[in-house]
Parts: structure tokens; sequence; C-alpha cells
């Protein structure tokens, strides 16, 4: 009891830097953490998740941010390390309560400048470029933007400086010696913030399962020459991840020195490629890109499509072009499609329907060495550790699989058991160079969003959504007569999603006459009460159709006074 | 039309064995294959297929063998290649149609007895164990057992002699030069029978992607060593394959060397080690066997558990030891937990969830280099196709993604591009040494199970399920005085897995005011076409849903006449 008590009070007695992920461990993608001291609060990152199977018709998951609504008078803006969705999605929806300024590199205010258009939000939202190796001055804060590399442009680690001590948050990272574009993950400076002493080092787990390094992003464009060289007569189709720009430059590096016009396809690829070209990220000379009503003038050996689709997305490109419902194009025989990606965990399937479908049209798939990973292996993160030598380590961006390998290697790397911190959504971590304690809880379960309806399904909405899902329903109806109670219409039975129901004309038979007996027990007994009359309906239906079937169909009775 | 008609006529013309797979393609995992010749049908494998994602509710899929009804009495026997649920599954629903004797290994027939005893079919089913190396004669055909090796012991191999020539069926099968139980695949007599000249080659392509060798089974029983030596102190528990018999078999040889009794948990587990254990295919020397209850009686460090679930199945015992519902044994910080498996491709996010959780109560997972496939990797495909140098290539036993790839290398191995087929469900496939070629189409949907109903869920059900899982659904329910057309009650409106009703009153009390304008607008036109007005209240509900939420319900309007 003591000892509880003590701890209690040592807890209260931690004063410090607070770290507080908002989204994270229990919404795997929805990266967003508040950084606080005192008055001072800023925050990494604004994602959304996709939905996790069992949040039936659900579009995006985004955070709650109670916690900023109540503190708002702290939040001095976002900092955001790149532009992936799951890093900025869920701007457009938070920024409406929380309207702070972004401070991003150019790729990614570019990007997030094209959702703010998209919500008719660029006029009331404040942002600001910020360039590697420059700083900003946020209330007590000063934020290092430092270049690192990643599967899209322009990511930075971010070196938070805070009065308690030196937060370093590496973003999703990897370390590319030759990057496509622009120079190496910044080694020297992270290793000098290193020297200066860290307080706490924040790193991205996704790979950490996976020994050795990373390939360099470079290896790929290699492997597109080698197909290039060997398809020379056939059309090339390339799907990939519409931000990673630099595959992109790799395949329109290809198209041009094998002589091939380029194709872009697919919304969001066109939105990522045209807002790099326009700040000079992507190369592409005159005269290589044509519109896809051109294609008509060119042989097949003259063209190289670039699209989207490469997870298997039902709605992108190459999913409509594999199921033969895109308009614009379809498959012909000897037509090779590469696909430039590794399936994200859970989109195996899709992928594998995607590759089958166009293999039975005669193309050629290949997707095999198309593609490396964006994210640091272990010896990756190690080097990190070796460079910054935290004193506290907080893994972050990945499921607790992925934590506790990563806290397995911090502790290797020299990081006491006791420094090292598996934090969840909604943890208040405090650290201080005395002491690191997680001190308290905030509100941090994600937010469904469906269709415009934000946060309106909940459980009881998505336990329905289930049931129904795998046993459809059957809908009792029957109209009683105010006071007599006497059965003027009914009972009728509608079902859907049950069984077909042209052939199953007895059991729905039978099923009605189990009704009618139950209805009449219940009537008999003048009950009144239609909630006990209802379950009383349910609980007969129910058993008959279970020892018929075996099946549990969701079974709504509804009564009508007349 | 010219060639056309010659097609025609050839194809009529070909004559010779029919090879007719009735899943398959289609459905990946319902193995099941008719070789006939003239007025014999012998049948390989009756599998069943677990449901696609899409299928909701259904609980397996089984082989459509309308054609097998048709021809009974042709239909002389099924050869079974192996125990798995993908080659057996099916049996006791089939034979209650096509009750034909069962020819199959021992463990093989073990296994389907149990399943047989289960269905109370045991007795009404011939069945017979052959031995490797013997033939049975039925028909026209002989077959001859040929001993594989694969994850689970006592598969074979099929030779059919017909009279118009050998056709080789692998079944599924890896080359294990050092098999845990008994010997090496007998790549001797394969070689003796590719000598006297195959017609057919029937070759598993569940790993055609892979290159290389698959490791041999042995090489597992190593890496459990190692484990048990780390982790002396800890209780250990391993989730496999209940199927894999030689996996469980290692796990025992090192519980015995490391001094630990050994728990069997989850019903398949100790059906199958129950069943090899009576016919000697597995060795568990006296007083290493104990109770669930008998745990509590020793140490962590003297007890192994050997369970099911290693694929996440939420049904299984480690998924319900993870997610804390099982009544007998709970984690605790420090076990160590072998997931000695690789995901299935679908369950991958299942078997994550399974390692988060178990990680999250403190065990370790371990979960790399604890497995090895029970399939031919393209080397060992190689490899039997040097041995039996077929006339025609068949691949089997994949997604159209691995016949393709499968293709590819039966090239490489010298056969004709025009000898190789890739066949489809259904297919009719009539080879003779003049000619091969599709001649034909047999019913070979798979029929959807659900509960206890075979076949009644069909293409409307399962849209209807779709629809109601993404979007739920509205009902509703008016009363209307007959011939006057009067409203008498109503409309009410009903909603399930659409929103939070309580939160959505106001959207609730507008739908039923535009319910309500629709119904007058019907009414006084004197509409007394119900289905018109069903539709006109449906599309007015439907487009101010839609507006006012961007979702899409299923509506059901239903009209009670009082």
């Amino acid at each position: 009891m003591k000892e509880k008590e003590q701890r209690k009070k040592n807890i209260a007695n931690v004063q410090g830097v607070k770290i507080i992920p908002l989204g994270g461990l229990e919404q795997i993608g929805m990266n967003i953490t508040a950084i606080e001291y005192e008055d001072n609060i800023i925050v990494i990152d604004c994602g959304l998740s996709f939905p996790e199977d069992e949040m039936l018709g659900i579009d995006m998951v985004i955070p709650d941010v109670t916690y900023l609504k109540e503190n708002i008078d702290k939040v001095k803006g976002f900092v955001i390390t790149h532009g992936h969705e799951d890093h900025i999605g869920a701007l457009p929806y938070i920024l409406k309560d929380v309207n702070v300024p972004v401070y991003a590199t150019k790729l990614t205010i570019g990007l997030i400048e094209n959702k703010l258009k998209e919500a008719n939000m660029l006029k009331s939202t404040k942002r600001k470029v910020i360039k590697y190796g420059q700083s900003i001055n946020l209330g007590c804060f000063r934020i290092e933007f430092i270049r690192t590399n990643h599967s899209i442009a322009d990511s930075a680690a971010l070196a938070i400086f805070t009065p308690a001590g030196i937060i370093f948050h590496t973003g999703d990272f990897k370390v590319d010696f030759t990057p496509v574009f622009g120079t190496p993950i910044d080694l020297q400076r992270i290793g000098e913030i290193g020297k200066k002493g860290v307080l706490a080092l924040l790193c991205d787990s996704t790979n950490i399962e996976r020994p050795g390094y990373t390939m360099s992003e470079r290896t790929v464009g290699k492997t597109f020459d080698n197909i290039f060289a060997d398809y020379s007569r056939s059309r090339i189709i390339v799907a990939t991840f519409a931000s990673n720009v630099d595959r992109v430059q790799q395949i329109v590096n290809s198209a041009v020195k094998y002589k091939r016009k380029v194709v872009i396809e697919g919304r969001s690829m066109i939105n990522v490629v045209t807002t790099a070209a326009d700040i000079g990220y992507i190369n592409i000379p005159d005269n290589t890109l044509i519109e896809i009503e051109q294609m008509k003038n060119y042989t097949d050996d003259q063209i190289v499509m670039i699209m989207t689709g490469s997870q298997g997305e039902s709605m992108a490109a190459l999913s409509r072009i594999a199921s033969s419902i895109h308009k614009k194009v379809s498959i012909k025989p000897g037509d090779v499609v590469i696909l430039s990606s590794s399936p994200i965990p859970g989109n195996e399937k899709a992928v594998s329907k995607v590759i089958n479908e166009l293999s039975m049209k005669g193309a050629k798939v290949i997707y095999q060495d198309t593609h490396v990973s964006g994210h640091a292996c272990q010896e990756e993160v190690k080097l990190i550790y070796s460079l910054i030598k935290p004193q506290y380590a907080v893994p972050v961006h990945g499921e607790y699989r992925h934590l506790i390998r990563h806290a397995e290697i911090a502790e290797l790397m020299g990081i006491p058991k006791d420094n090292i911190f598996l934090i969840s959504s909604g943890d208040v971590l405090t650290l201080s160079k005395e002491k690191g304690a997680v001190t308290g809880k905030v509100p941090a379960q994600g937010i469904l969003v469906d269709g415009l309806g934000v946060g309106d399904v909940g459980n009881i909405v998505l336990r329905d959504r289930q049931h129904l899902s795998e046993n459809g329903l059957i809908i009792v109806v029957v109209s009683l007569e105010k006071h007599s109670n006497q059965v003027l219409s009914g009972p009728d039975i509608v079902s859907r999603g049950f069984v077909y129901v042209r052939e199953s004309e007895n059991l729905m038979e039978e099923a009605r006459a189990v009704v009618e007996k139950a209805l009449d027990k219940a009537l008999s007994k003048n009950n009144t009460d239609w909630g006990k009359m209802k379950s009383e309906i349910k609980d007969s239906l129910s058993d008959f159709i279970w020892k018929k079937t075996k099946r549990n169909p969701m079974i709504l009775p509804i009564i009508m006074e007349v």
C-alpha cells in the first residue's frame, strides 16, 4: 500500500515534457502525437487510418482530438513529417476544430494544399513551407526539420528542442545513400544533435522485424530497365503508389531511355505527379507525357502507362482494368503489367485477384523484385540509435509486435529497460532528465467516418452490421387493433440475406405458423406489453429457425397499432 | 466459319482419357478431379474450400457433383492423395449422393473415418487402406499409390494407368530427403514410371513462385531445440497445424529432451494426434502426455502445450487464450509462444492480432524460422518433370497466377506450349497420344454451405448481406385501409446498422416526413399499385438519405392492408 502511494506521488511529481499519442498503437496508421510543455502544445502529424475488417461500411478512421480542443489556447501548430495519408489525411477534418498553422516541407505542403482545396479550406488555413535545416519557434519549442529518405520525397525527421531536453522524432524513414531525388538522410546533423544530448528518441518501427538494411530506391530503376529491355515489343503498364514520386521518376527515366511515351492514369496519381512537377520534384522531358486518348496514335512498344491500383484497391485504375470496367483501357494478350509495390498486410488477396484477372486476360504480370520498402530495417534503426544515443526510447509507428521487437533492439543498443516506453494511444508520457513515467490518459479512440457522418456509427451499429452480414434478417409485421388487440393483418414475414425465398417457401410458411402461435399465446394472456410480445415472437421464431437451419438471422418484430 | 467447324469436328474427334476438375481454379482448395475413360470414372480427392471474403456468413464451399450423380453407374471410387481438409473435407457431403468406395493410405483413411463417424456414415461407406507401392484396379484403371513427402504423413502421388496412357498426379508434395517419419519420396519409382512413358503430369503449383528447394521438415526440429534451450525456465506454448503430425512429433522430441510434460489442446489437434498414435505414426514416450488439468502440479519449466490456432482462427485454442476467453489457460508474463506456421494468404491480419494480443500480455512470441512449407518449390517441380517427362502438362493446385508460372516452367522443361493445359473447374480435357483438347464443360460451381443449408444461399442472398453489412437498413411500415387506401397507422421507421438513432432523431423525423409526402402523393393519384407505391417511397427516401449522409442503406417499405 505504502509502495503504491509512493509510486502515485512519484508519478504526480514528474515534471517535464509530455508526449501524448492521440492515435497510433490502437489505430495503426493514425499518426498524431501532441508534445506539451506547460502552456505549449505542438502536434506532430495528423493522419487517418483505414478501417479494420470488422468496421463494416466505414470509410476511414480519424483521431479524437478532444484533448486538443480542450486545450486549444495552448496549441501552437501542426508540424508534419511527410505527405502520406496516414500522416496528413485527417487534417481537413481536424483543422475545422483545431485551426492552427501547419508547418511542413515543400511537397508535403503541396499535398496538404490539394486536400484543403477539395475541402474548400485553403483560405482558412495558415501554412508555411519549411526547408531542411530550418527551425521554427512555436511557443517554448524550437523545431528543426532534418532531411531523411522515405518512399515519398521531402520527408523530414524533427528535432524538437524543449525546455526539458531534445525530442528526436524520425518520422517514417529509411537510410538511402543513393536516393533518386535529393541527397541522403542528413546523418551528420543527426549525429551533431545526438552529441548535444537527446532526451527521447521516437523512432519508426515498421520494418523492425527485418534484419539488415533496406535496399536503395535506385535499385528498382535497374529492374525497370531490365524489364523494358526484355519486353521491348509489348505495351508496358506499371502500377505503384501514387505518392512515390521517385518511383514514377524512375519509370519515366526507363520510358525515355527506351523511347516510349508515358500516360499517367488514376486521379491520385495525376494529382501527385502534377504537384511534384509544379515544384520541380519530378523531371519529365517535353513530349514524353501523352493523354490517354492519344494512345491510339502509338504502337504498343511506344507506350508506358503509370497508374494506381498496386494494392488491388477496387476503385483504382489497375483493378478496374483487370476486371474489365475501365472505360479507356483494356488488357490485350502480350501486355506486360508491373506491380511495383508489395501488398500491405490485409491486401494480399485483393492483389492476388488482380494478378489472376490480368493473367487470365493474357498479360504477363511481373511482381517480384519490383519494389523496395520506404522503411528502415534493423541495422538502420541501430544506426539512428548510435547517432542519437537518447536517454529514453519511445518506439513509434507499428503494431505492438513491432514495438516490442523495437524495444529489444533499443535495449541491445544500450537503453536501460526502464527507459523504454511502449505507449498506447492517449497515454500521457512525461519525461525529464530525472524521471520518465506515464502520468495520465486522455481520450484517443478513433472516430469512424461513414459518408458524411463523423462519429455517428458506433459499436451498436457495427454489431448490427456484423449480425446482418453473416445471417441476414427476418422481419415480422403484424397490425393489431387498438384496445381490443385483435390481429387485423399479418403476421407478414419478410426476409433479406437469409435464404433464397423461392426455394424455402415451406420454411417461411412454417415460420409464419410459429409466429402466429406465439402471438396467440401472448394475446390470450391479455398481454398488452408490446415489448414482451415482441420478445416472445423473437424467441420462438429464433428457436425454430435455429433448429431448422442452424442459423441465427436478426429477427425484427414490428407491431402496428391501428 | 469453315475453320471453326473444322475445329469443332476436331474436338469431337478427340478420343482418349478425360480429366475433369470439379473444383480447383475457381474454388481454390476444393480439390476434386474426375478421370474418365469410356464407362469408367474414378475421382481423385474430395475437398472443401473455405469461403472467400465476399461470401458473407458462409461456413464452407463444397463441390457440385452433378456430373458424377448423372454418371453414377460409371463411378468406381474415390482415390485420395492425403488427409488435408481441402482434399477430404467434402466427403461426408458428397458420399451421400455418390456412395462409392474410398481408397487411401492408412492415416488418410483414419482421418476420413473421424469425419464419417461424426456424420454417422461409418457403416454406409466402404473404404480400404492402400499401401505405398500397392495398386488397385477400378474398372479399366489401375491406380498405384506412390510415397511422397508433405506436411501431413502418408501423402501419396497417384500413377493412374489408363487405356490411353499413364496419368501421374503428384498430389500435394515436396521432396524431403530427411523426413521426420518414414522415408523420402519414392523418386526411383517415379523415374521408373516416367521411363514407361507418361501421357499427362498433374503437378502441384502451390509454391511455384518460389525459386530453389523447400527446406526439410527436420530443420524445424533444430529450431525447436534451440528455443527450448534458450527459454529453459519459461512455459512454452507451440501452435501449429493440427494435421502436421511430424511437426507435433518434433515438438514432443524437444519436450522429452528438455524433460517437459506435453499438453495437447484444441479439438482437432487431439483428434489427429490420437488417430496418428493409434496407428503408430507418432511416438510419444509413456509419462509424457498430461491432461490440461494436471498442469497445476508442474512448474512452468516442466510444461509444453501444443495447440491449434496458428492461423489466428477465432475459435481455435491459441486465439481464445490470446483474447482471454480460454477457460483453462491464461498467458503469464514470461511465457514463450511459438507460432510454427506461416499465415495462409488472407489470414495475415488475424495472425498479427494474435501476436499483438499475446505480446501485450507479456508473452515472448516467436514466429520467424519456425516453419517450413509442405509444398515443392521450383527446383523440386523441375525434378519431377525430369523424372516423368510427360507428353502433356496440366498444372494443378494453385491460383491462375501459379498455374501460368507453372506453365512457364513446364515449357522450360521441354513441354511444347500446345501440350500445356491450364484448365478451369468443369473443363473436360480429353487426352490421347495423338491429341489433347478441352472438349466440353460440366457443372462445377462451388456450392455454399451455411449452417444446415447446402446450396440455399446464392448470389441474391449474398448481395443483400453485402448491402446490409456496409450500409444497414431502414424499414418503413404503413397500414392502409382496404379499398379506401386511407393511412391507418404509420409510416413508422425502424433502422438497424445505419446510424446510432438516439443521436440522429432529427434525421429520422425528417425521413418520416419525406415518406409521408411520398405516400400522400402516391395516394392522391389514387394509386393502388402497391409495388409502384413502394418504389416511390423507396426512391424518395433513398434520395433524401443520400443527400443528407452520402450513405446508401437498404430501404424496405412494407405496406399492411387492414
